[in-house]
């Protein structure tokens, strides 16, 4: 598995807990295409997320969102997590 | 203290290592400026950063990366830690 962040741009008009539940809801479907969100982080007001998961290829990380019926990521890199010691 | 994720688009010609470095020889100058980094993320061959730190505006974050000779980030946004649960 390798991991990725995605960052969504135009998901203007939620509330955060809209948001929050439209994230969550899409978990199970995401770990049943072998993706595994491990965080996200957004901003309500200026409609944008970014998403940190676990998934086999930037496509099964696309295909999650799609399969949730969640908007497709702006952007999606592969990357390493940085090591802070 | 607020959350903010800021976005580094073109630190191209650096290998992981050397991007690593520059961000840990960072942290210190950060913490004096009040900014704690609490995680980043990188792809270095797109060269791409993102950046997750604890700051008391974007300006405070966006000063720690001037006051630590980092480049300034491309975008910032103050973001809400989602939950998973």
């Amino acid at each position: 598995m390798a991991l990725f962040m995605d960052v969504h741009r135009k998901v203007t008009g939620l509330t955060p807990g809209e948001l929050e539940e439209i994230a969550r809801s899409g978990l199970e479907t995401a770990r049943a295409k072998g993706v595994e969100v491990r965080n996200f982080w957004y901003n309500a007001k200026e409609g944008c997320i970014f998403c940190l998961c676990e998934a086999s290829s930037k496509e099964a990380a696309i295909e999650a969102h799609r399969a949730s019926g969640e908007p497709i990521p702006d952007e999606i890199f592969e990357v390493k997590e940085g090591s802070l010691h």
